[in-house]
């Protein structure tokens, strides 16, 4: 294999040395060490949600993150249930397909992917005649960037009745959120996202109350968040195999991030290698799709640019080959490229990677320059 | 953390250390060098099932066993379809479960937990006059390590028509089986039993044809084989992230496997692993559950001693103490315990499992040999 790449990704991205190495240790998913693990876990999850027992609790669960996203809609929405999604982006759409696949009765709220759910819109769609009994909304849209107002939609809660279901996928971790004070019901995460670890399992912070509440609604055996939490309270054990090496190596990714400084270290690190990145693509002539105020500091899409001599896959392949991993664009509207700026980065590998886009850019022979308009505000530009 | 320990278990098991430091990369899930990875796994797959494209293909699916095995159903019978399980143990019993919480229409034929599925009985099932569309079975029930007539059971399927369903969770790779010769349409196993990799991933061997008139049945989103397909056929990528340093580890498993010289080696170390510990354990006068005639070699459930010193609980963690982690049993009708032989292990570490169940005893004032009847063959004791 060749060396190890540096992952300018949403997840799976780079961890450190030393979460990689606590996987080099084989343990029974039963033994009463494995279950310290999992009980460590749990406790910490909920300590970076910024909340506790008995009010929530935390329910890990193997797949990937979109497993959990459809454990959480097909455990929380009754049969007669009726579930709003604000859509901005593709992983909104992909909750209202997810409900269709269910058999769920649900309806989108549109909106741009290069704006934010908007409060008063949904408002009104609440008040139209139709009673949802949920609301479901993405945190940060990794299509775009972007971040959604979730504590603003919260106090939505209180006024419509309805259970709050949130998939903070590529935020939870990485940006403060308060899950309690945003009136959540249901998050749902990934281990392989903000907090470091490795992919092989996902997670929900659940409301006890809503959580218990959820009593035969779930329309999958193994995607039950209800019977994942008791299996998990009666005796400590994952119901089904665990992925132990992967919850050896988030145990050890939890403890870097309190190391760290918790969420807001985290958060300032992550903000810092955002704004050196799009100062540096935008002293190259790159544009960002998303306006500054509601680019959040996870994942940034920048636009192909004019130059007819730009082609995204040599692109990919010449920052590859100096070691640098970067992410397709999943825009609807337009062409565009992701990059990452959260794992185990800081600001020297975000300017390495920018001398790597230089290098490449002229080997293509793109003019940089690109586009001619380097260094303009984005807004002038 | 305390020393390495090694596992009697069905999975997760003690892997070798090559294949633990496989997963000390962090790659791009949609790079090419990782999309290598996972085509070479998908055709080693196909290869230890003495299978190939285009007749088969494998599916690999993030997640546990269980979850491959929901995957399985929800996929492969449709909405007017009729399921008959053919159950003798847990692992049969979790199908008719997950048929009912997926409200496909299932009976169950239902035989003693030390019996194998007996062909004539189902076949007058099966021409009861209910038209049944789909057969499932367990091959290896880990609940007892009792091995069904897979290769039989196939037999009926010409003249039934059914589509035939197989979990091999516990038995795929250690034991041969011809995917094709026994007639099967699905198979589901996993990443951590007999092929020695880490949890994380289950997968499919699928019959391309059956797997291609599945469209429009999945009831999950995530849990789609068809889909899961045509992702994989598509770009080479998995649809949702997979568990990439559990398929790094994979891909080094399975060129142990062939290093090791493919299944029927691996199978003639497990039966002589299982061999050497019914032997000993014998010797010290525990009784296994089943008849030699019908156990398999991946796992072995042994009685409770009838000595009232016995205790499980303190047997377990005085072989854990010693660095040894065995299993609970999980028989609906009697009490004993469980030693997998199956993993990174040898005839030398079931002698040393032994050495220490005698100290054990030893130490809980148990006699040895327990119930004073050791050494005398089963059937006469």
């Amino acid at each position: 294999m060749p060396e190890q790449k540096l992952l300018f990704t949403p997840g799976p991205l780079s961890t450190t040395s030393t979460v990689k190495r606590a996987m080099l240790r084989d343990v029974g998913s039963r033994d009463a060490e494995f279950l310290a693990v999992v009980r460590e876990i749990r406790q910490e999850l909920l300590a970076v949600g910024g909340v506790r027992e008995p009010e929530y609790t935390a329910i890990p669960l193997q797949g990937s993150g979109t497993f959990a996203v459809e454990a959480m809609l097909g455990t929380a929405v009754p049969r007669e249930g009726l579930l709003l999604v604000a859509v901005n982006g593709a992983y909104g759409r992909r909750m209202v397909q997810i409900a269709e696949r269910l058999r769920i009765s649900c309806e989108a709220v549109e909106y741009p992917e290069n704006q934010p759910v908007e409060v008063e819109r949904l408002s009104q769609v609440l008040t139209s005649g139709q009673h949802f009994t949920h609301l479901a909304c993405v945190h940060c849209e990794t299509t775009t960037g972007l971040l959604n107002p979730i504590e603003d939609l919260g106090r939505l809660r209180d006024q419509f009745g309805f259970g709050f279901l949130v998939d903070a996928m590529s935020s939870f971790g990485g940006i403060p959120l308060n899950v309690a004070a945003a009136r959540i019901d249901f998050l749902v995460s990934s281990a392989n996202k903000c907090l470091q670890g490795v992919p092989g399992f996902g997670f929900a912070l659940a409301r006890r109350e809503a959580l218990e509440g959820c009593a035969g609604y779930a329309r999958s055996f193994s995607l039950d968040l209800l019977a994942q939490w008791r299996g998990l309270e009666t005796d400590g054990q994952f119901r089904f195999t665990p992925p132990t090496h992967a919850l050896l190596a988030f145990r050890q990714a939890l403890r870097e991030l309190a190391d760290e400084g918790g969420v807001p270290a985290r958060y300032a690190r992550y903000a810092a290698n955002q704004q050196e990145l799009v100062r540096g693509m935008r002293a190259l002539g790159f544009k960002t799709y998303l306006e500054d105020q509601v680019q959040g500091p996870i994942i940034t899409s920048f636009l192909y640019p004019p130059s007819p001599a730009f082609d995204f896959e040599r692109f990919y392949g010449g920052l590859g080959q100096r070691g640098f991993v970067i992410y397709p664009g999943k825009l609807s509207q337009a062409a565009a490229f992701r990059m990452g700026t959260i794992g185990n980065l800081g600001v020297a590998e975000i300017r390495a990677l920018l001398a790597a886009v230089r290098a490449v850019l002229t080997e293509m022979g793109v003019p940089v320059p690109v586009g001619g308009r380097a260094g303009m505000p984005k807004e002038i530009a």
